[in-house]
């Protein structure tokens, strides 16, 4: 397989967690965002979102970093990052969703630009946007975990699932963009459990190729 | 099965829609977001992100319009919004992400009222900001769609799947705000093949118990 990504693309991370849980080799293949190289004609034609992440597994393109990880997870069940019955798989596919949906496309960077460049804003207003929406949005994933029966070292149970995998990119995101944390206390403490693992650690963007 | 939602809501139409595919009964129960029924403390003890949609399955209280589905196709696979292989399944996901992760959130109303409430943008700077997700979204999903062999009647072969199920809302929306359109021909000769089916008529906001 081929992982076309960027080191610091909190979907991308996600991505090489899933690979790294299911043990899984592939190529590791930069796009640099900042230089602009996903709006390069060889990868928009491959990807007309012009997006990062993007997987090749044989003839397969896949885009979309949840579409990605359920695919991993259909064609290389174990171990499993949606354990559990229907309930329990809905449980974990909308704490990464409370992420993946509700956080993580305000702070993306295409919008971030579309802030400063289009709308004309100040770099102090758009901080405080980022920080806005992490930081209730993280809110919200903190009073579904905390006291939760079914939460346990991980976002659901004592394995981790599809919601740490979402989770642990959006606090280092967060921790870039000096955002408050002391206000989800269950999730900094799952955050840390993750950190123990070498799927997490591992793949962070410091330890990735094309990190700078 | 009890449905909180708001007929304007297009996560909340989403569901709706897969409902009625899948033929199953429900209590429609109207949670009017302007008149922010969302924040109420009854309703935000069950989903403390204080969104619509929720299901409430016997004792299952389910949250993201994205994870009910999954769960309603797990639990009722027939007739299926994701069929196919992996490979399949993996691009009508992709397709429904690039809406839902990619558009929707930028132009929810928790998001437009920060924009103007918070960051103290024009009305007109405002509808600018939603027609540049909408449009330019919308773009993506064309070029996913055109051509590609397995476009057929819907978005992914001859029936309705998740792709179509997450498209029509946001046709809706778009149409509501004055979008163009007339640059995403493929996504439109979809859409019209949709509203020809009753899961999507008959679930529109028009058609709503608590439509105003």
């Amino acid at each position: 397989m081929e992982l076309y990504n960027y080191f610091r693309s909190s979907a991308s991370f996600r991505v090489r967690i899933a690979l790294a849980i299911k043990g899984l080799a592939y190529d590791y293949l930069p796009v640099h965002l900042l230089k602009n190289e996903q709006l390069a004609p060889a990868y928009a034609d491959m990807n007309p979102a012009r997006l990062v992440p993007l997987l090749k597994d044989g003839d397969q393109v896949l885009t979309q970093s949840l579409a990605i990880i359920e695919y991993l997870e259909e064609t290389h069940p174990r171990p499993p990052l949606l354990p559990g019955d229907a309930a329990a798989r809905a449980r974990i596919r909308a704490l990464a969703l409370d992420i993946a949906c509700e956080i993580h496309p305000l702070n993306n960077l295409r919008v971030l630009r579309y802030l400063v460049h289009d709308m004309g804003l100040a770099d102090e207003q758009k901080n405080r946007w980022y920080q806005h929406w992490a930081e209730s949005g993280l809110e919200v994933v903190e009073r579904q975990l905390a006291g939760h029966p079914a939460t346990g070292r991980f976002c659901h149970g004592d394995t981790p699932t599809l919601a740490d995998v979402v989770l642990v990119p959006q606090i280092f995101n967060a921790q870039r963009m000096n955002c408050r944390l002391d206000h989800v206390p269950t999730v900094m403490r799952v955050f840390d459990e993750c950190m123990k693992l070498d799927a997490f650690a591992g793949t962070q963007p410091s330890a990735c190729p094309d990190a700078s």
